[in-house]
């Protein structure tokens, strides 16, 4: 049976290295870093390892790695966490219209606290623009909130560009990133960037699911949303998922000591599909082109094919997609943010779907894709009701 | 060298057949189980039999089980979530002195949110007064939190008789039970006993670190403290940890099917420590006797004997135990609630650690352990400084 991956972006295929260590440390070493005796300080030594080697894919400082159980938490945390924090300097958050719901509704949330929030939209491959970013900035706004890939459409937004001009404005201003489908794809230099929060998250990755991160630029305060044991330097109690932050470690530090090759790769593949998908008659690719987008994410839309029976006739010839988002709740119907944001024709919002790719993607996988797609699609079409 | 590992309430090792599953999740099923196809189809039916495996150990409905990334997450999200879903109801709350770090710390955070917090006493034995929590329950009181095993000294709360003298004075007061050291050691019947949240943590039972999971009574309002793609009705969003969840409901099982002969041989061990102990001199037990505590903890004062020094010198003889409760931030010095809310003499409060039994300690562990502490008192009161 055919068994081609194409939802890398929903999650991955952990690595052989990643799920060895895992095993390693269920096997052996298995104290709580806070334990005062040897498995305890065995532990915490694997801690402060993995912490050093995720900080030095980002070139930031070891302390600034907090460890969360996922990328949901680690944005839940920087937003909440830093609005809780700086509330006293202003009520006013700034975001954009296609972000993550982990940002969206935790943005919601943080209105319904008193918050204003101010949500910027974007230009038809999914970009903010810059001066209406610059113009939002109020003398009360107190953190800018901008993911730097979409998760629907690939679309990078500028955040070096962003960081610069939020901090010309006023440096007060704190900058959040959300980094989970950049992470691992692209360079990110958070401290030229100006940039004070980033989120990733482990399993987008190839690393482990429970597992994630957030950067907090040194002397930016931050309230914890998890109250205990006060571990990680009370910013996030709970015992430590050793075998998961060592998973973690693993994975990252893998994705940019290959980054190179990894990306020409995916880059090729993501260029082969793209370019089959647009001689197929009524597909439209959504977002920016070229290494305007990241590697991994393809947004397509097929005309008069809803994309709940794309998906799950591809399925039936063992091809995985997603329906739009896969991060949001599961099989409710809901019009994408993104979509709309983008200005996506109408007809077009129900029938587009993403492709995502991995490391493991081949030009192979592409090819076979476009084949049975186009074999495909006039069935499909036959049955579609006018 | 020999290895005796008794912080266990610190944390456990895994069971094979736990990291098994997990292997096996890692290897084949790596879907997310928000996506519609086949493999996250498969992963949305594997956490949905964790649930109903989870839920067969309470005698409770699979609808009511929540997951989380620990017990520190459970608690919060239990106390957080009810009273800011509860606050028009009242904003009183009532717990106890001794409750670990993740409900007091979660108590003071609520205090800060303007809620107003009755901390219960104990006896010499560590037990609250029936008289003195009905005497505290209020009209405007929403819920009581009372911890089922007290983590650092075992003694076990009569949670039955507390949640029907609760609902005797306002079935309308919800009724949360910590039972991180209870669950897998005993009976637990929340229906029965009238207990609304109760909250779990998967590596305390053998099962991964990372995992944890809530109770919450069908009916009972709780607001998320985590914001995203609403997985798991909303009530805690992000990816859910497919693996984590998988292996904590196999220990969860393995903990029940065997209960009976585990509990046997746990309360025999602890029955020889405690005899031994009590003939060495100068060393004083804390806590309940008998099944009036959990089979698994052992609090032991040794007079004259500051803890860090004891625990080092017993890490050098290969004996792996605790200085109070290791479960709170790690290395720093701070007099444990517990002990002093059971008036332990002010001498012994920093001379006292845990010792915390497992299904896979012997009694010759116990012999053991009690033969090492006999040689080693008289040397180290030797060094004592008068």
């Amino acid at each position: 049976m055919r068994d081609i991956y194409l939802d890398n972006s929903a999650t991955t295929r952990i690595l052989p290295e990643v799920r060895d260590a895992m095993i390693r440390m269920m096997e052996l070493d298995y104290g709580n870093p806070s334990s005062m005796h040897r498995k305890g300080m065995d532990a915490e030594q694997m801690i402060r390892q993995a912490r050093e080697e995720i900080a030095a894919t980002l070139k930031v400082d070891e302390k600034e790695i907090t460890f969360t159980s996922g990328g949901t938490e680690s944005n839940n945390l920087a937003l909440i966490g830093t609005a809780m924090a700086n509330r006293r300097a202003g009520m006013h958050l700034i975001t954009t219209a296609i972000e993550h719901a982990s940002v969206s509704h935790t943005m919601d949330y943080l209105e319904s606290q008193g918050f204003e929030i101010t949500r910027l939209g974007t230009d038809e491959k999914g970009r903010i623009s810059l001066e209406e970013l610059e113009k939002a900035i109020r003398p009360d706004t107190i953190l800018v909130s901008i993911m730097m890939v979409n998760n629907e459409i690939g679309t990078i937004e500028p955040v070096e560009e962003i960081g610069a001009r939020i901090k010309a404005i006023n440096p007060g201003v704190l900058f959040h990133v959300d980094a989970i489908q950049a992470y691992g794809k692209m360079i990110i230099r958070p401290r030229r960037w100006k940039i004070d929060l980033l989120c990733v998250s482990g399993h987008k990755i190839h690393g482990p699911k429970g597992s994630g991160f957030l950067y907090i630029r040194d002397k930016v305060k931050v309230h914890p949303i998890i109250f205990g044991g006060e571990q990680q330097k009370g910013l996030r109690s709970g015992t430590e998922n050793v075998p998961g932050i060592v998973g973690l470690a693993i994975a990252a530090r893998m994705m940019y000591e290959e980054l190179e090759s990894h990306v020409e790769k995916m880059y090729r593949c993501r260029e082969i599909l793209i370019q089959g998908l647009e001689k197929l008659p009524g597909v439209t690719i959504n977002g920016a082109e070229g290494t305007g987008a990241a590697p991994q994410v393809i947004s397509a839309s097929f005309e008069g094919i809803r994309s709940e029976v794309l998906l799950h006739s591809l399925e039936a010839e063992g091809i995985y997609i997603s329906a739009g988002s896969a991060c949001s709740s599961n099989k409710q119907q809901h019009i994408s943010a993104t979509l709309q944001a983008i200005h996506l024709d109408r007809k077009l919002l129900d029938c587009t779907v993403r492709f995502s790719l991995s490391i493991f993607s081949t030009e192979e996988e592409m090819e076979e894709t476009l084949q049975v797609l186009e074999e495909l699609l006039p069935k499909l079409r036959r049955y579609v009701r006018k």
